[in-house]
């Protein structure tokens, strides 16, 4: 740990890094005693615990030892030196790709609920109920966390879903992956929309199911035809903010995708991946919300709203897969810690609607700053795709200009813009020169001066 | 929450259920004022923080509303009464299932290190790093834990290790399931021990891998025949503390296997899942120790040693499988929570050694008082299949019952023990009445009269 980034360590920590410098730099000399835990506590007003938290590590390294009677004693450095590798130090926080970052996915720094997630931790392991944490799980997830799923999906969502029906899942891709084990021999292909989210994409892949791209372009205006040409009888959509374009799916597509599921016996992945962000009119309800034949798996997550680093999300399963999911990953166990499942149950029974309320404004907020901020500093020479949801916006030169001098040229400026091509299955049919800009991640005082330096990287 | 759980819930919960039920009773009618936050917290001897958080249950409940400058006011239920389903509950603890509960799998209520980790994520969530709640992780797993786990192979297990080859994953079935999507086409047969761990056979099995069962009877006998015949490129085994039946791989066939795999171009995935416990004599080192040529992946995991609902274990990959892992995971991200890892990192860093120690001496007196009293009790009828590993031992009957009828009488006797049946891919080579008696759950001082119980079932 370097000296600089001290300040911000915590204190056990720093009286580790203090005490260990002393004791390398001969300051303490071997056999020498260490302050008493209590001296040192009360000299620093700080707890015994924090004291005695620096003395475990020193001890654990061999740089001292309790002797019962006398306390901790520096030990000779001599006889601690080894031919073992050395030992790992901590570690510090990854840096953005640029002064102006305007990825997408991460979410912005701060965003997580730290305080009321250290507290419920507290509670929860201060409580009888941490014994969870020596068993294993219920393979379905913990009762609490699928309840109040539930009664969200049915309250807020417009969905009949009871407790029994959600499965917490340890993120999109691998909830993807499970969900495909109870298909395989059905076709084995997946239908999936063109341009579409390249991550499903590589799970489908990795699960070994081929995927049929289907159009979107044009008002979805190809894909039902692409979709009944793939022989497909699952199909993963993204209705509610079509990823990478952002766009609704229209209504009446939706009843049509809905019959084609019950004509062919098929199913259909809705990912409502970003439902919770939108600026300009009210959500559509979820296909799941229109589906009273049991043809839709509803899919939500947590890593837009809350952390992409928890790896929760959730799927909700029609009752006709129930017993198929039961039958194949009944004698397993969940993916998703217990640990982590009893805070998001407790924190979404307490703190959430606050959370998201407050997410939500921030994120309108950083909307209408980038749409405002592009329309006045990019001009005519850009189309700028607004849908009035997602996390970000496709930003396309009408110039020719490719998607890589786009994104070379913002790199020059310190700002950083992404590629679109990866999304599409087939690359001919990208529109080129269109990126991708975000700002779940960038502060927005960064937005207006982030998109005055691109423009200036670009004119 | 009953009444009675009240004395073990957090404060904020009792204060909540407290004026809940004052406000439910109509001791606190609509429209009167709750008592200040700074003062009730004062009366109670609080933080505001715990009176907040009740306050905004009660408030997120409708049973109270934020009025500005006058507080919190009793809302009028009949206003809130609605027609939506019954918000959730706080659960409860999870039941053993007798009396005498011989389990194996789950560890011991309070063997989590609670306080440690209450700590430890304080710790991470109050620092600047606590950012990393914000952002995707890394699909490979977080530095600092992959430091620690490599620097444990290297220096306590004997390999040749570097954190590059450990790949953080989220518990033994899917990382077997992520692993096999490397191999697929290749053969797509997984040899396994016969008898085998049935949770691996069925994550092999949902990946659409044949099994083949390579007999472990008669000192592993059989177990190279079965192999070769198997024409699978891929083996699973437990050689520190076979699965269930605690044997120790023999020397001579660890070396047979590693030519094995060198002449097949094959690889042999090596479950070390209980390597921390053995009470007689030291651990033959892994196979991947002396693999010399790159054919073992090693497995690993912290569910017998910390926590079976962390969910975490890790692979060490050889590097011919790296890159193949990086080009099909590499694009993903880690399964495994950002603060758990972060966690778990800091805690093999300070904490883990003597945690471990604790256990290991914990479970060695189990061990002995098991096998003593199994001895002394259950007599010539049965043996005792001892080989001073594992947390359990198998019991089989001499006199032709089967495991369903020990396992009844027990239950009568309210004792559970295990059937190992479902061990077997062909049932019809199980010996019969052999039950699995586990103690990785069960508090040492019920051993001996749990052990008796069963002799009177039993007799």
């Amino acid at each position: 740990m370097g000296t600089d980034e001290q300040g911000t360590a915590p204190l056990y920590q720093r009286i580790y890094q203090h005490l260990h410098d002393d004791i390398e730099q001969g300051v303490r000399p071997p056999g020498s005693k260490l302050p008493s835990i209590r001296g040192l506590a009360d000299e620093l007003g700080c707890s015994r615990n924090t004291v005695e938290a620096a003395y475990r590590l020193l001890t654990s390294e061999g740089y001292a030892a309790s002797r019962p009677g006398s306390g901790y004693v520096v030990q000779d450095l001599a006889l601690v030196e080894t031919s073992a590798p050395e030992r790992p130090e901590i570690l510090g926080v990854p840096q953005p790709r640029a002064r102006y970052d305007f990825t997408y996915g991460n979410l912005e720094p701060g965003t997580f609920p730290a305080a009321a997630w250290r507290a419920l931790t507290d509670d929860i392991l201060l409580g009888v109920e941490s014994v969870g944490c020596d068993a294993y799980n219920d393979p379905l997830g913990e009762d609490e966390l699928r309840r109040e799923i539930a009664w969200r999906m049915t309250t807020q969502r417009g969905m009949d879903c009871t407790p029994d029906q959600v499965v917490v899942q340890g993120g999109t891709h691998s909830s993807v992956q499970n969900l495909l084990t109870l298909f395989r021999g059905d076709a084995d292909v997946v239908a999936m929309e063109e341009p579409g989210y390249d991550g499903v994409r590589a799970a489908v892949e990795r699960s070994r199911f081929a995927v049929a791209p289907c159009r979107i372009a044009d008002g979805y205006a190809r894909f039902i035809d692409d979709l009944e040409a793939s022989g497909a009888r699952l199909v993963y959509v993204t209705p509610s903010s079509q990823f990478p374009t952002c766009q609704v799916m229209p209504v009446r597509l939706r009843a049509t995708l809905l019959a084609w599921a019950e004509e062919h016996d098929a199913y259909i992945l809705e990912d409502d991946y970003c439902r919770d962000f939108r600026y300009r009119e009210r959500a559509l309800p979820p296909l799941a919300s229109m589906d009273d034949r049991g043809r839709v798996v509803y899919m939500g997550t947590f890593s837009k709203s809350l952390s992409p680093a928890l790896r929760m999300n959730y799927l909700v399963l029609p009752p006709a897969l129930l017993e198929r999911w039961r039958s194949v990953f009944g004698a397993s166990y969940s993916e998703v810690p217990w640990l982590n499942q009893r805070v998001l149950g407790r924190f979404m029974h307490d703190g959430w609607d606050r959370h998201l309320r407050r997410l939500q404004v921030r994120n309108r907020r950083k909307y209408e700053a980038l749409t405002g901020a592009l329309r006045a500093h990019l001009g005519g020479a850009f189309r700028i795709m607004e849908n009035g949801t997602g996390l970000h916006l496709l930003v396309c030169a009408r110039d020719g200009r490719s998607e890589d001098e786009l994104i070379e040229a913002a790199r020059a400026a310190d700002v950083a813009v992404y590629g679109t091509r990866r999304y599409w299955v087939d690359p001919d049919r990208a529109p080129g020169g269109c990126v991708l800009v975000g700002f779940s991640s960038i502060a927005e005082e960064d937005i207006e001066p982030g998109v005055r330096a691109l423009a200036r990287a670009w004119s």
